[in-house]
């Protein structure tokens, strides 16, 4: 059944003992909804924890003293935040997967899994949600509102994306008013990169190969550049989006070697093309504007399969 | 004599022939700011021109179509926006810098050098000021929304610097409202890199010098990795950013070479050290967490000479 927030607010109002649900590897919104909406519901003098999870990684540490369930807790109430599909949960949720009472979520893609669910997919982030709920209680602290602004910044890459909305804006505002270190939270999610990383997008930019009059980037990150940088997989992540800032580049194809004779591409296209069709002739997947498959073979190899398969849904569309 | 931004608002109304002057090195905010004001004024049915700035990069060149004054504009009133003194007006506006009537700017350290002034130093950036006086005359369209965007987004690097505040997210939200294309600017101001630039960014991270356990970062630009890179001196503009975003360090140090034999250094710094202390005893000055200097020597005397200033000021303050 679908619920408005202020029903949601109501729903959560008149019951107790809630176990609040993330998504697998979690980020800022989904992490940061879920702090949220525990500190408040602590604020309506609930008891609430978050369900430990274990893909968190530790950027997300500072923001999660005191909310994590001691093993023994036992719910009477279950909600999940952000999550879009009962795929998406982590395996340390799994025996609460058909359990869920309450989803809030923005994806578009959401599934409508739970017995309630509030789903509002204009919203750039779940944390809008979590937001409008939260001052309907008069709960807007900054202890609320912090893990809030963390929720909408992530998801928003700072409001710099395309989903940033007039109201994601209104949001941070109102969360600022609070008082909340908002340029810390900035400074250590979007201005903070590790030595490893940096080195790493130097060795993307030495290596890459521009075709089409600098259209195409093929980048390519192999085991020995790995090894060499004493790079971890963290050091790597969401490292297909790095050539894509690259001025004039319309196709950016980032190759991943994860174990000799295998390859992972990532595809980011602009509208011209799309990277689904791309990456099905390889036999992958994905959305229009990025998708990705696994060639098996050298980099070199992969190399030549993409720029192929790019050729090839250039001609026939 | 000062004045609020109604009463500027006020004084342009009344009067005709506008020429609005930006400052030397022109960014986002003083052309933006300009631009905004320019095409407000036109909407009032004025006439208002920009003074060209031969400073301007071609990163604002689409914004300037139509503004900039023809040679033969004979103005009535002179406005400046953003321009905090008279030693910051470029070459071509030199004949007006006595002949300021109206400025309106944001900066703390504005030397109110014109007939009257409008400063406001609470703001972000003086397009939250330009806001203000466009909003009271209804006059807010998408082709004014647009510039006042560039100018807030740039100067609180996409709302993530900390000069950023409630206030600059609620004026960015009505701005979105009037249609503009937000996420286009975002990306080509902050998404967008040159090849040589990242290529740049790349060489300085082989280059760099960590000491004190990562704390201390002293980065490099020679004049022999400009020439090999092709680089133009854009490429390298606000590169001394660019090692503060490295995981653990406190003090950045990038040292560019000028000339063979001098180098200019830009240090950047944690609150823990006085930046404009340390160059101060290599003749350079500047503010607590920015400052700069310049050394007559190699890139590797100046990498010791500014070691042994932050050693000096570490030690005795």
């Amino acid at each position: 059944m679908d619920v408005t927030y202020r029903e949601a607010g109501c729903w959560l109002l008149e019951r107790d003992g809630f176990l609040i649900l993330t998504h697998k590897r979690p980020d800022g919104d989904t992490l940061g909804c879920a702090i949220a909406l525990c500190k408040a519901l602590r604020a309506q003098g609930k008891t609430a924890w978050l369900l430990p999870n274990e893909d968190a990684t530790t950027l997300f540490t500072p923001y999660l003293d005191g909310v994590l369930a001691p093993a023994d807790f036992r719910p009477e109430h279950i909600v999940a935040v952000d999550i879009a599909s009962q795929g998406l949960f982590p395996a340390s949720a799994q025996e609460w997967k058909d359990k869920v009472e309450l989803s809030i979520d923005h994806h578009p893609s959401n599934e409508h899994f739970a017995q309630y669910n509030c789903v509002e997919p204009d919203k750039a982030a779940c944390g809008e949600i979590i937001f409008a709920l939260v001052q309907e209680w008069g709960s807007l602290t900054a202890e609320v509102a912090l893990p809030l602004y963390v929720a909408v910044s992530t998801d928003t890459g700072c409001f710099m994306y395309s989903n940033t909305s007039p109201n994601t804006h209104r949001v941070a505002a109102q969360l600022m008013e609070t008082g909340i270190d908002a340029a810390g939270v900035n400074k250590r999610h979007f201005r903070t990169k590790s030595y490893v990383r940096l080195r790493l997008e130097g060795r993307i930019m030495e290596t890459m190969e521009l075709h089409d009059d600098g259209q195409i980037a093929l980048a390519s990150i192999t085991l020995a550049d790995m090894a060499a940088l004493h790079a971890r997989e963290e050091d790597a992540e969401d490292i297909a989006a790095f050539t894509g800032q690259l001025e004039g580049v319309r196709t950016a194809v980032t190759i991943r070697e994860l174990a000799p004779g295998e390859c992972k591409l990532s595809v980011r296209t602009g509208a011209e093309l799309n990277a689904s069709k791309v990456c099905a002739l390889l036999g992958g997947g994905g959305h229009a504007a990025a998708s990705g498959c696994t060639v098996m073979g050298s980099v070199e190899t992969a190399k030549a399969a993409i720029l192929g398969a790019i050729r090839q849904v250039q001609k026939n569309g």
